[in-house]
């Protein structure tokens, strides 16, 4: 077995999926789950989700050999704080936030000497929540981002390596600056998007709400799916990645308004040009095997796609 | 039979989905398909998806009970002054463009007094153009809007009712003003939003365009699916729908400051309560049943949904 035990600081959809890969993976045969929920506690008992089950972070971790912080990343902090004088030597933490330079300015101070601290975040997720909502396939054929620190021990980082793979990721290693602005890009921002728009409508006067819901299958109704994800750990990711979110929501802004000034103006072309160079990134996404086929009628299974496959209304006028 | 000769104004993916559908469902039994693109009509006679295929609309039109425009919406005033005098006596005209004022305002000068012109707009697509990526099942369970006009004979909307019904959709009566602000809303926004986030990611560095790519499953891969539709009928939709589009950019802009200002200020609460917010929404879109779990693995079919089971990496972070 790669780790004896391993301990989650929190247990949501991501640390109870990935308890739910190792056990099957045979990676560790002993999950320690940290919950300061009580109703999560009560369900990870209730589903037999983990061996042991705690609510204080010092006590969970104490046996632990592999540590995996899996909180809203503005808990950190606080969680780091109780490490300190409560991991086994030699103990190796890890996490799955979503922001990497801050994570790394919270809980480094707090990692003592003979223990190593390799920040991860795995680019896998649902609109779900909760201990109940995981499952072993979340990480199948995903990207895991590794982004390790200069003083990390190389055995460290290929023991937290092994584990995603174990477990059906694929890891890349990157600076975490790089991947902070990335990921405010292609995730952050979206989500931004897509609770600002939900929002916009939610304001709409009553009875034109009812007909928006009604009739949300012409592109809205994916904005709802995106809108419906946590709202604490998106909280912490927007104001724990400020930097990046807002350096991207200005270049985002800027397009946003030379396309409005160009409906106003009835400049079709400027319209247009936009629109077919849009195109080609679908088409790079396409071939990156980034899209994603997954369909929710149970089967959880990703199929590689041959050629991009038309789903029903997705871009309904 | 319903109609004995339908033509199409138009034969892309709505058009040809319709054709489709009202041959399978012996809406019609004669097809004809007027189409300007010399690939699409050689597309449409190699898939024997219609029995005459003209270039010229008033030779296409002259014998047709039915005529269906479905070219994109920016075309029509061009395209009405041609049916003036080529319309059968007693013909109805229809549509599905995606705008509803300023397409009556295009073609009602046109339409001889013997003929009929009823508006209307079937909420359904996918990000694919062309006779070729048309199917008999686009509209099973779709809503379609019809936007009467208040000279309408009400046997003429009847039968153009009896048709949309025939094919599997559910009909909507509606005024073409709220139409048009409504579907501002529910996807003339979200898309115009696509395709300014996908075209700010294509203006990145080349470098982190490939991460992008390459990490684009955190949310910004459901945007280049949206931002992957029809560039000329969207310039067309984003033109002629101008008011309502620029009514809800506003709307929308205001409220992206507000969370902008929100993360700036570090104003967690104010973050956490509108993406508390936002998540009501989805589920009152999931109890509408406008919630799509309908995959692109060969199945059209879409399954009503039970509840909101997960996709992956729809929100991954």
């Amino acid at each position: 077995m790669l780790f004896e035990k391993i301990a989650f600081i929190g247990f949501g959809l991501i640390g109870s999926s990935m308890a739910r890969a190792i056990v099957r993976e045979k990676v560790s045969g002993h999950i320690i789950a940290i919950e300061k929920s009580a109703q999560a506690r009560q369900t990870i008992i209730d589903l037999q989700l983990a061996d042991e089950v705690y609510e204080d972070i010092a006590q969970g971790v104490s046996d632990a050999d592999l540590v995996i912080i899996a909180v809203p990343v503005g808990s950190y902090a606080e969680v780091a704080t109780q490490l300190r004088s409560a991991l086994k030597p030699g103990a190796i933490v890890t996490d799955v936030g979503s922001v990497k330079q801050s994570v790394i300015e919270a809980v480094c101070p707090h990692i003592p000497e003979s223990c190593q601290f390799v920040p991860g975040h795995p680019i896998a997720g649902t609109a779900h929540s909760g201990p109940e909502s995981g499952f072993a396939d979340l990480f199948k054929n995903r990207w895991s981002i590794l982004t390790p620190l200069p003083e990390n021990d190389v055995r460290a980082v290929e023991k937290v390596t092994q584990l995603w793979e174990a477990i059906g990721a694929n890891i890349e290693i990157m600076d975490p600056a790089r991947h902070d602005l990335i990921l405010a890009i292609t995730s952050h921002l979206p989500h931004l998007i897509a609770y600002t728009i939900v929002g916009t409508a939610t304001d709409l006067e009553e009875h034109m709400k009812n007909d928006v819901v009604t009739f949300s299958a012409g592109g809205f109704r994916d904005f709802t799916r995106i809108a419906a994800s946590n709202p604490v750990m998106w909280r912490d990711i927007f104001l724990h990645n400020k930097d990046s979110v807002l350096e991207v929501l200005q270049r985002f802004t800027e397009d946003l308004t030379a396309l409005q000034r160009a409906i106003r103006w009835d400049e079709g072309a400027v319209l247009e040009e936009t629109f077919e160079r849009t195109r080609k990134i679908r088409r790079e996404v396409i071939e990156a095997g980034q899209a994603d086929y997954a369909t929710a009628t149970g089967s959880q299974e990703r199929t590689p796609p041959v050629s991009d496959l038309p789903t029903r209304s997705d871009s309904a006028a």
